[in-house]
């Protein structure tokens, strides 16, 4: 790990306890780690104005047993009831399971339970073994007016399976996980919805050995959660994945569903396209665990075909110059790119230290030909399709980024990139180790809002002293992007941090934001909810929500501002 | 008009008379018309065992003057408030005027017309000036329990427009049919809904001059009734035009909208993306006026590129060849051509008349080698976008339709098949004064269910003697397309005609289609609803109907099965 002459922390780099805090919030894998490399350490350093003794000893690190006592509020009929449908295997009141799938990976999640603090938990944790159970439950509850929670890969960063009422966690990624079908006629692959990212992937690249089919698929869904979360979540949080510029976000992949929910199942069809009026699917879709249990998802496949993958990478003397070509290479209808991302000048300042490009020869030639640091902005891009297609998107590409002033930089930014896509979280625990936070916000805006949103709230960031805030848009269409804040702070007060959070949350939504790209509203974004969407437009969900599940059970406390 | 030694009836060529039925049901244009030529005239005569002799009577033309006495129901005080709203000219409780603006475009109503049959009307026709007119006229009418009912461009095929309870018919495209802005950062224009095509496409090219901006810009969407519809139509039914396979359908067009529903005004966001629960938007669109009066739509517009535009035309050995080479050329991921048609057989066979091939030298080079008439297909296309895109989209085209047996007839089809594109409805005159019929219907059908829809809808057609069936399908998507009947029968009897089309109907039903590809559903197709979707999904949209509309003033009657 260490390099010689130079100190690094005595990053963690075992597997959390069984049974401790850490084994709850840490992120991912639980021997996956990231530890921040040297140069970003020294960077982290200087903007906090610490030195290495700074780094010698850990503040909170979790490690203690969860060995708090909350009996479950559960009465001891239902439990039997539950019991006797999902078997004992399956169900469990112990503190332990209740609080790890009652937590999400939120950064105050993850300081609470570094310091002990135990928030609202489940009373019963339950693991259905097949969508017969899932409907016997949400039946039973609805009866008896438990409320239900539902953990799929654990991922919300809102709140968003956060057990406020207590009652029941169902988690569908334990049973429900199966590719249930490869139709490679229809390009649909319909599957439980409890399965992750890599199971449902791997399958479709192996469609021809498990499911007799010609050819090798892919999902086209990878979010940076990819490895920790599920296709059900996917759908009703409307998630993005990182080459959604050219796949489609996850609202435009899911063709059908099955929800059970309090008014009984709804099985959507999955026809290419119908005009028989407004779609339930698109009331179903983003409806984050408020109408029902998504069970079965049908969802869009793709050819896979990485063989004609093109990788590309440039460096643009500003961020407006980045910002103008990406809008004319999403309006230029040549076909988009999988992988789109730009970096402001801050997220291109760490982005070069961590794809290890500093100190290169790409490095010296960005400097030579007067690409300034804190000034110049990293384009990094793959195309996905047809050959030819590829090809000329990253001829077309690189055509509109040279009118723009940028320099090629080749396929190796990229490539550096891509290995790593799914590993930054694991940065997190580190860095938090030394009471350092690391958190993310993201909205979407038009181009002509795009520069004052990001004006406005990295001005509201920095205007914290000793914050590092790096910025990048990532998923482009003809009429704009999202805005991807990511900043790191030091602050240990969990008051503060979360005053902090609100002010930025706020400066998103003043300048003209949406209040999420892709992350979903959760409970955490609730409050803001009406004024975002309007009185009119909330009531209208409101209503929904309670025709469809009249007795509040689906979710309940202030998912989506429903209630 | 007539050729030299050859009987041509005596087609109508002048507009129908003032104050006329005719007037009325004509399809467009006063003065538009399409006869059928040599070839087609003699193929209905030869299917329907007819002579010259025939064809020297007309049946039924409508051209008697509309004089019915039908007095408006609608109290005094309330036609006072209307016309103090709008303005004397902008009301009518004329009878002709409540006849026009109650008819839609079926061939039961046209039939009907001919006979001087009258159906359901309203009882005052408003032309509002404005949306705060249209928010006047839904506050008053919610408050007094009238019912509304919207006119667009009148062009609906399932009496999506009757208004079956009386009260009032809006007509937007009066004086709502302004661009209100282009905006070429976003790519979008927001228009008031009114607009027809042709206004709405011409601003659109001619952006440099009328808005002052740097790009000329396309609408996309150029359904058959684009002279005739309204972009609010378009929205509220879900409608697809000839070139939606690369554009999109109307779903995927709208940015947001402006509507005026009894709980109030909604102005949805027009972000490029939002992850902020179920969308409202999305319950909006394909409400076909149940929720709400659509004032303003904002559209996701594409740059203006005619010069890159590739046409193609190919003939398949059999229907099999050609669906397999459209599957292919549907995922293959190198970009979708814009205009997408393959006929089946008898289609193909009719039309090599219509579009003059048959009896040029692409005829006898398809009979030279071997492609059987009553078995070859024929598949038109076009490709927009960028020029190499267009390029590469013609160049797979070819490879892959070769490969399933095609040989290639030169962009000839497709250019002969272009200018006409919106001139098909005026035959429909033309046939029926002879008492000759012809009618479409259409559905939605995935890869693996279209062989069956075909073979099973095209059987109970067929099964009638003496029809023409001709089936296309025209809107593709990796995981489907749609089919399109056309029929023509001779047929006189209106209770046989709608006996025979209710067969049809049911037969899609049956095989596995969907109740509509892009029609919409209306008063027509609304008691198949609650079969097609599931009754737990038809009463969620009830459920919002009544919470949007709790009076049941918007298009009540039946309209997509909600009352």
């Amino acid at each position: 790990m260490g390099k010689e002459n130079t100190f690094q922390p005595d990053w963690i780099e075992k597997p959390p306890e069984k049974g401790s805090y850490r084994s709850i919030f840490k992120f991912g894998d639980p021997n996956g780690f990231k530890h921040p490399n040297k140069r970003l350490f020294e960077e982290v350093k200087a903007t906090f104005n610490l030195t290495d003794q700074d780094f010698l000893k850990k503040e909170t690190e979790g490690e203690g047993q969860v060995n708090f006592s909350l009996p479950s509020n559960l009465e001891e009929k239902h439990i039997e009831y539950f019991t006797q449908v999902s078997g004992k295997e399956n169900v469990s009141i112990e503190e332990y399971d209740r609080l790890k799938y009652s937590t999400g990976q939120t950064v105050e999640e993850a300081m609470k339970l570094r310091r002990e603090v135990i928030g609202k938990i489940c009373d019963i944790v339950i693991h259905p073994r097949n969508k017969h159970e899932v409907q016997e439950v949400v039946s039973y509850c609805n009866k008896n007016q438990i409320p239900i929670y539902i953990y799929g890969g654990g991922s919300s960063v809102n709140f968003g399976l956060l057990p406020e009422k207590g009652g029941v966690t169902m988690v569908l990624s334990t049973h429900l996980n199966k590719v249930l079908e490869v139709n490679e006629l229809n390009q649909t692959a319909t599957v439980e919805a409890g399965i992750f990212g890599p199971a449902f992937e791997e399958a479709l690249n192996s469609a021809p050995e498990k499911f007799g089919v010609k050819k090798q698929f892919t999902c086209g869904h990878f979010p940076q959660s990819f490895e920790y979360s599920s296709v059900g979540g996917w759908v009703v949080t409307l998630g993005s994945g990182q080459q959604s510029s050219y796949y489609g976000d996850a609202i435009d992949m899911v063709l059908g569903i099955e929800v059970i929910t309090p008014k009984g199942t709804i099985k959507t069809y999955d026809f290419p396209a119908t005009a028989t009026g407004p779609k339930v699917l698109d009331i179903l879709k983003g409806s984050e665990g408020t109408l029902g249990v998504v069970v079965e998802v049908t969802w869009k496949i793709f050819r896979f075909m990485p063989g004609n993958r093109k990788y590309f990478g440039f460096i643009f003397p500003s961020w407006e110059a980045a910002v103008n070509a990406g809008r004319e290479i999403s309006q230029s209808e040549f076909g988009m790119p999988a992988v789109f991302r730009i970096s402001d000048p801050e997220e291109t300042h760490i982005g070069l230290k961590l794809y290890g490009i500093e100190g290169t020869i790409l490095d010296k030639l960005m400097t030579m030909r007067g690409f300034k640091p804190m000034e110049r902005c990293l384009f990094l891009g793959t195309a996905d399709g047809e050959k030819n297609f590829t090809k000329n998107i990253k001829k077309k590409v690189r055509k509109i980024c040279r009118r723009h002033g940028a320099i090629y930089l080749t396929v190796y930014p990229a490539k550096k990139w891509e290995p790593g896509r799914y590993r930054d979280p694991y940065l997190r625990e580190d860095l938090m180790d030394y009471g350092i936070l690391i958190d993310t916000l993201e909205t979407s805006v038009k181009w002509d809002t795009l520069h004052k949103v990001h004006t406005k709230v990295r001005e509201v960031i920095k205007s914290r002293s000793q914050t590092i805030c790096m910025i990048h848009a990532s998923h482009f269409y003809p009429q704009g992007t999202n805005l991807y804040f990511i900043f790191i702070i030091k602050e240990s007060n969990l008051e503060d941090y979360v005053a902090f959070h609100k002010k930025v949350i706020e400066a998103i939504v003043d300048a003209g934001g949406t209040l999420s790209h892709h992350h979903g509203v959760g409970k955490l974004f609730a409050p803001w909810m009406e004024a975002h969407l309007g009185k009119n437009q909330l009531d209208i969900l409101k209503a929904i929500k309670k025709y469809i599940d009249p007795n509040n059970i689906m979710n309940p406390g202030g998912q989506l501002g429903l209630d």
